[in-house]
């Protein structure tokens, strides 16, 4: 018997314990009919009906109208920061909001689609960032000067890297803009309008499942609009048009996700519900980290902390030479704590808390994180 | 208990008993480590060991030299057709043989990323096509006209739809121009020289893995020939230096193919013994269909005939309705035997004799086909 885990990693990352046992369970198996649905052709009737049910639920979770597509997709967000541009700009420029690591990086994927023409009307314009803040908080509102004959107006919602969240039920829906949302680290953790959206766009392994698959909802107006010379593969219109299966998809991991969805519907009773609970887990590890009299910091706005991925250092005057860090680290793993390094391109620490990290894992974070203060 | 299943899908396909018996003991307990091997970082130490793991087996089994980059992709051979002419072109132009759907796609998704461009020197060749058979058998070489100086030459190796097989060691080295091959359908089924080719690729669904993990291997001389702006995650090069992880990869899909690859090599005792037991099933399958008094036809010329992907259909003078067909395949379902139609593009069908299928299952469908034949 393995000791218990808790695992904070950013992702791939925790799921949920009994989506892992019925995919155990049914591994060698398919509903009893004697074969792996690892096996079997994406285009028979068994695997018909895992994503038929897939996208069903998934629709039901976040309500989503016939007018949108939902494309199982691979590649991950990073391959959605080139196939957005080269699907939607149709000859126009864009906006981009950076607010952390990976908006900056879809940014400027985004700047070599477009830089194929050399006109400024095809430009990616950076409409606001808040690098100067070493991307501790959002822009302001008035700061921003968007386009508004932009061909789309980009954002990540949750930083998974710098811990910055938007919560899109404070975007305003923009008049003829599409609003584009990279929500990789947090999709599914609220109920949110998906009509204030024209796309957004996740990478499963965090809250949806395991890594390999690529969500994309897409407003169905905005298909057909890519260059004729644009890779099938990569063309909305054609994988809506196919039911995401020009090709052989992640069928496992589409499979994954189903149950993924069946268990947030089912289990725990939808988005509303999920949401309270994973507002309980980040206020838990705030306060605790708020008041530990600064040996632990969250450098982020109160107003945008993410309640998903929250960085956080061991004050820099008590661990100039990160002794403590290491420390934290090593004494957590033996206490069964894993994946809470720090992005490697920001250091400190970092704790995710997805859907299928429970209040009571959060709980014995917290009281590590308390009795290391106390003992260091 | 489920009743025996005999899986002749072409893909996703059949995996070996026992990689889908270890995948499920340590689904939600990895190596005793209280976690599945889709909860952990891909940076972290263990997926580094599953990754590094799969590289050297599959050095191993292919016997590839470090002149050769291993990539664990996504997006299919479907990606590739597009990703190829990206990376490989630099500005020149590549000479294409069509023996089949396959290689008629990536010849088609090759087009497009060269009419870019709209120079002749920038051209996609068609140098040879068997499309006038049918796809029945192999250009005749003295009718294919190279261009000395291509970018590379494309080709597929065994087409799953057609069942027309190239043995890579029939294949002479070009002096100059790069050969490169889609191997998707029958790669690992036999040894072959690595050295003739300067890139081969595959989806993993047929022979390496589960769906939604592409597999690439170039030759590292012709990393870095990519335009500027070729998005990242589709660069060769940046790929190749980031070890395939630009983002997070397909973490279970290459923990799988991993398990697979052990199993070659240790269980199966490699590529030879593998590759006598694949002619062993094929010979079977083969003497069966031309042993059966033109009832069943596979229409393939014998030197050319696919050991992986067996298309076949009930003569069509008893069978003009496809009553027959039809009738075989609910008999053959109600038996045990799956995935037996053929491609919907070419109808009739199918049977796929990949590495994880036994000469004793090839014996019970050819059992099946003769008392079939025999009531008909």
């Amino acid at each position: 018997m393995a000791h218990k885990i808790y695992n904070f990693s950013a992702g791939p990352s925790k799921l949920p314990e009994v989506v892992l046992e019925i995919a155990k369970n049914e591994l060698t198996n398919y509903q009893g009919k004697g074969f792996s649905v690892m096996e079997i052709s994406h285009r028979g009737k068994d695997f018909a009906e895992v994503l038929t049910n897939a996208q069903q639920n998934l629709r039901k979770l976040l309500n989503i109208s016939d007018d949108y597509a939902i494309l199982f997709l691979q590649g991950g967000a990073t391959q959605q920061f080139s196939q957005i541009p080269l699907n939607l700009l149709g000859g126009r420029s864009a906006d981009y909001i950076i607010t952390g690591a990976w908006s900056e990086k879809s940014f400027s994927e985004a700047q070599k689609v477009s830089s194929y023409k050399n006109a400024p009307e095809h430009q990616i314009r950076l409409v606001a960032s808040t690098q100067h803040s070493n991307f501790t908080k959002l822009p302001e509102v008035s700061e921003i000067k968007l386009n508004p004959f932009a061909a789309y107006l980009h954002l990540c919602t949750n930083e998974t890297i710098h811990g910055v969240e938007i919560d899109p039920n404070r975007l305003a829906p923009l008049p003829n803009v599409p609003l584009i949302a990279d929500m990789s680290s947090h999709i599914l953790s609220r109920p949110f309008d998906i009509e204030k959206f024209g796309l957004i766009y996740a990478g499963a392994q965090k809250n949806i499942g395991p890594a390999g698959l690529t969500l994309v909802i897409v407003r169905r107006d905005l298909l057909g609009l890519a260059d004729l010379n644009t890779p099938k593969i990569l063309d909305y219109a054609q994988l809506a048009e196919n039911d995401s299966m020009i090709n052989t998809p992640p069928t496992f991991a589409i499979y994954m996700a189903g149950l993924v969805f069946d268990w947030l519907l089912n289990t725990c009773g939808g988005l509303e519900k999920i949401s309270e609970k994973n507002q309980q887990k980040a206020d838990l590890l705030y306060s605790t980290i708020d008041n530990s009299e600064n040996f632990y910091q969250n450098l982020v706005e109160k107003d945008c902390r993410s309640r998903m991925n929250v960085p956080f250092i061991i004050n820099k005057d008590l661990d100039k030479e990160n002794v403590l860090l290491n420390k934290f680290l090593s004494e957590a793993e033996k206490n069964g704590l894993i994946g809470l390094k720090g992005h490697k391109s920001v250091g400190g620490l970092r704790a995710s808390l997805y859907n299928a990290i429970s209040l009571e894992e959060v709980k014995v974070l917290c009281d590590f994180m308390q009795e290391f203060q106390r003992t260091a």
